[in-house]
């Protein structure tokens, strides 16, 4: 078996054979973040999406107590089918387990976020570097002075993702990315960290350091690590989220995301 | 006072000045479709124009029991501004008031949604002929075979307006109005109306027939009637919607709608 789709990784997964990080399977399949909550918690959550799309890009949502996501892994079963997910009560991390069917609940309400994978490979695509990638680290991340529209019990910074480029490049991958909104769409910032209140940029809130090169600038873009730091703020009694960097496989394609 | 921005169309439609639809008022501003439910019926809906973002593309949702707009039009209040309603109780139309303070509910819960008239602007600035404008008439639509994703008490037949093109006006018009998911996006389909389910072009389920001239095809729109065709089908005890025609206008601009 070669996980060469995003069915091959889930199946994996489900048989308990994968509980590893997926950047870099199924190339061209689109990857996801995953939010489970309690029904009584949905509406706030949905519209904490809506308001907030560029950080939230909102692929899919669940019926309550159905694990199968049917607009984009009809097949899927998100109970199974990640490599690992985090178990949170009252905004605390208790578990990590490998799969949650003891742990669902009939109320569940699922949300599928696009997530920044998809225009990555577009990146690389166009021979533009993505520096995390080249160094083999994670994405640096910090969260920022811009804060989220607030919705219901839910509100907190944008966290953004860091990626230094050349001015040609940056606007290159400006024009790249701004074809995909169900991916983050185009950054949101680029050149002087203070003006969005990161302090250190050598000192990522989450994810790894890289090195800017002369010439290049960060260029900062909509992450998805911020609905996980919203919800952590929120403190919802119960939530599931995929385990960072254990993504959710979809099949969809990468050119689905062209959003017309 | 001239009705040359969205400002003051508003302002005009307070002071009980305007009640006129609003086609062609304030070049530039962004016109809407408006929907109000109560809150109990909120979740529902915005889950409903989340997985149909064509027919119902949402630019704002308000707090419940909130006239104020905060996303699109900060100064605005829904009870006021628009220059006239409709009122709906399960599913029937009660009365068409040109203001609705003592209508209003504290539970309800308001959706901003964008319309076509964004993009018609941008065919015509391309010098593409829109024909129920140069007819004068109103844009025919047609419910058609295919289906809304359904969420929720909320389902129905995407609903589709239509506008004859050559060839190669369909082709630029396709392109212009990719770039405006938040007012419905590229065309749906062209050419066989049977293929949708349309059984006569000629005989629109709303609006009013145009003329289709040789060497053209038609064109079909994802279209703002559907959200209301939904609300008929789903009868909530209560809904305020806008009167056809008769859009609430915002602050933004037709170009704040290219999404990125």
């Amino acid at each position: 078996m070669t996980l060469a789709t995003g069915s091959a990784v889930r199946v994996a997964c489900r048989a308990g054979k994968l509980a590893a990080p997926t950047p870099g399977l199924a190339p061209g399949f689109v990857q996801a973040n995953l939010v489970l909550l309690p029904r009584d918690w949905a509406f706030d959550f949905l519209l904490f999406c809506q308001r907030n799309p560029k950080p939230c890009p909102l692929l899919d949502v669940t019926e309550p107590g159905n694990p199968v996501p049917r607009s984009v892994a009809p097949e899927a079963d998100l109970r199974t089918d990640l490599p690992a997910y985090r178990v949170w009560e009252n905004g605390e991390l208790v578990a990590e387990p490998t799969e949650i069917r003891d742990r669902w609940r009939d109320d569940l309400v699922g949300f599928v976020i696009g997530c920044s994978f998809t225009f990555e490979n577009r990146l690389l695509e166009a021979n533009i570097p993505v520096r995390h990638i080249e160094q083999g680290v994670n994405v640096p991340m910090y969260r920022t002075s811009i804060p989220c529209r607030p919705a219901g019990r839910f509100h907190g910074p944008m966290v953004v993702s860091m990626r230094p480029l050349s001015p040609e490049h940056a606007i290159r991958a400006t024009t790249i990315c701004a074809k995909l909104p169900l991916a983050h769409g185009a950054p949101i910032h680029f050149g002087d960290p203070a003006a969005i209140g990161i302090a250190d940029i050598a000192k990522p809130d989450f994810g790894d350091e890289v090195a800017i090169r002369a010439g290049e600038q960060p260029v900062f873009w909509a992450c998805g690590v911020t609905p996980q730091a919203a919800l952590m703020a929120a403190k919802p009694p119960f939530a599931i989220t995929h385990k960072p960097g254990h993504m959710f496989l979809t099949d969809l394609r990468d050119g689905d995301l062209e959003r017309v």
